[in-house]
C-alpha cells in the first residue's frame, strides 16, 4: 500500500508534484494530510515527520514501511515500481530531458520560488507586476522556462510537454499555478500550457481541495494579511 | 562517445560527481574541461557552456550528440545506459534510498555548501573553527551527514554508504572534501569513512589533478587572497 504525506494543498509545491503525477497516471495511494502548523522544532507538522523520515519535510511516500523522501526520489521510484505507468516519457531522449529539466526544477529556479510562492486560492496580480519590474532573477527564470517550454511544446506537439502528460509536467505544475496567482506576462503558446496544464483532472481535483482549505498561514504568506 | 563537461577540478563540486562516479566504476569517457574563467554572460566558460546546453552549467553529458545536463539527470542516464555498472545500489530499498539521499544533497546542505566551498587545495582549519563556533546551519548540516553516513554505515558493514560503491558516495565525494579542508570535527566512525572515500583510486586522480591545476580563481575563494 502507497501513503503520500503532503502538507497543506494551497501552500505546499513540493508536495503537489507526486501527489498530480500518481493521480494523473492511475497510482492507486493513500493521501496523508500533514497540516503546517509551523515549521518549528516544535510543531505537530515536525514531530510528526520526524518520526517518518530524517528530513522532517514533505512529500514522503511509504510503500509497505519504506520511507522515499525527496519528490525527485520519489518520482524514481515510481517509475521502476509502476514501470508501465508513464512517469517518464517512453523515447530514450526524451527522457534524459525529461530528467533534466526536473533536476533543473529541483535546484533551481530560486528567485521564481522565493518572490512567488505558491498561494492557489490568492490572486495577487498587482504583486506579480512590481515584482516583474523590479527583480531581473525573476524574469531571468520565465524567460528560461518559455525558452524550455517553447522548444518541447513545438518539438512534440504538445499538448504536454513531451506529448502525453508525464512527471515533467508534474514537476512544473506548482509553477503554472505562481504564474497564474501572480499573473506573469507569457506569450500564447506559453500561456495555453498553463491553462491546459491547471486544466488536466489531477491539478483540477488538487485545486478544489486547496481552495477548500481555507487555512491561512502567516509563515506562507509573505503579501496578504488575511484572506 | 560520451564525453563529460566540467570545471575546475579544484572547485568544481558539482562535476567531481559524475566524474568521480564513472571513474571508479569503469564507464569509459572522455573528459572536457571548460576552464572558469568567470560566471559573468560574456565569459569563456558560459560562451562554451551557452553553446552545449540552456542552463550554461556544468557538469554536462553528451553522448552520441544526445546533452544530459544536471548531475541527478546524469547519474539516472549513466544507470539506464550502463545498468551493469553499480550506479545504484542492487537491493531495491537501498536503491530508493541512496536516491532519496542523493536528491537531499541536490537540493539541501545550503549552509555547508556556501560557508565551505569546495577548494581542494587550500586547508583552512582555522576558518573552519570559526563557522563551526558561529554558524548554526552548518553545525545542523553535519549532524545530519553524521546520522546518515553513521546509519548506513552500520547497516551496511561499510566500508562504502551501501557496502560498496555507489553513485551516493560519489555525491558525498565533495563533501568529504569539505569537511577534510575546513576541518570539521567528526566522530571516528564518520571520519573514517571521509578518509575512505578520499582513498578511492577515482578520488585520488580526481585531486591530483586538482593540486596540479594551481589556479587561483578570487570568485571561487571567500576566504583566501592567494594560493
Ligand atoms: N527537495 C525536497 C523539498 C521538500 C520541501 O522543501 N518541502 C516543504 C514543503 S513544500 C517542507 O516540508 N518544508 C518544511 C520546512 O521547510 O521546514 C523535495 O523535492 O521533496
Ligand atoms: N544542479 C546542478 C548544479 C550545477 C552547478 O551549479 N554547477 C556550477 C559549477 S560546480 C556552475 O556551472 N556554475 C556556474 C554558475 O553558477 O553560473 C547539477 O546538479 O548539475
Amino acid at each position: 500500500m502507497l501513503q503520500l504525506y503532503i502538507g497543506n494543498k494551497n501552500y505546499s509545491s513540493w508536495s503537489m508534484r507526486p501527489w498530480v503525477a500518481m493521480r494523473q497516471l492511475g497510482i492507486p495511494f493513500t493521501e496523508v494530510m500533514v497540516r503546517f502548523d509551523s515549521f518549528a522544532p516544535g510543531s505537530q507538522f515536525k514531530q510528526t515527520m520526524r518520526a517518518l523520515t530524517p528530513t522532517h519535510n514533505v512529500p514522503l511516500l511509504v510503500h509497505d514501511g519504506l520511507a522515499v523522501w525527496d519528490t525527485l526520489a520519489i518520482a524514481e521510484y515510481l517509475a521502476e515500481e509502476f514501470s508501465h505507468a508513464g512517469i517518464w516519457p517512453k523515447a530514450f531522449a526524451d527522457r534524459a530531458r525529461a530528467r533534466s529539466i526536473c533536476a533543473e526544477m529541483h535546484s533551481g529556479f530560486g528567485a521564481l520560488r522565493s518572490h512567488c510562492p505558491m498561494n492557489i486560492e490568492a490572486a495577487l496580480p498587482e504583486v506579480g507586476a512590481r515584482i516583474w519590474a523590479e527583480q531581473d532573477a525573476v524574469r531571468a527564470n520565465v524567460s528560461r522556462l518559455i525558452e524550455m517550454w517553447g522548444t518541447l511544446l513545438q518539438s512534440h506537439g504538445g499538448p504536454m510537454l513531451f506529448g502525453s502528460f508525464s512527471m515533467a509536467d508534474a514537476f512544473f505544475a506548482p509553477v503554472c499555478m505562481r504564474l497564474h496567482t501572480y499573473a506573469l506576462p507569457l506569450p500564447p503558446a506559453i500561456a495555453g500550457y498553463v491553462e491546459r496544464v491547471r486544466a488536466l483532472p489531477a491539478v483540477q481535483a488538487w485545486i478544489t481541495d486547496a481552495l477548500a482549505e481555507q487555512d491561512f498561514r502567516d509563515f506562507e504568506e509573505p503579501y496578504r494579511t488575511q484572506r
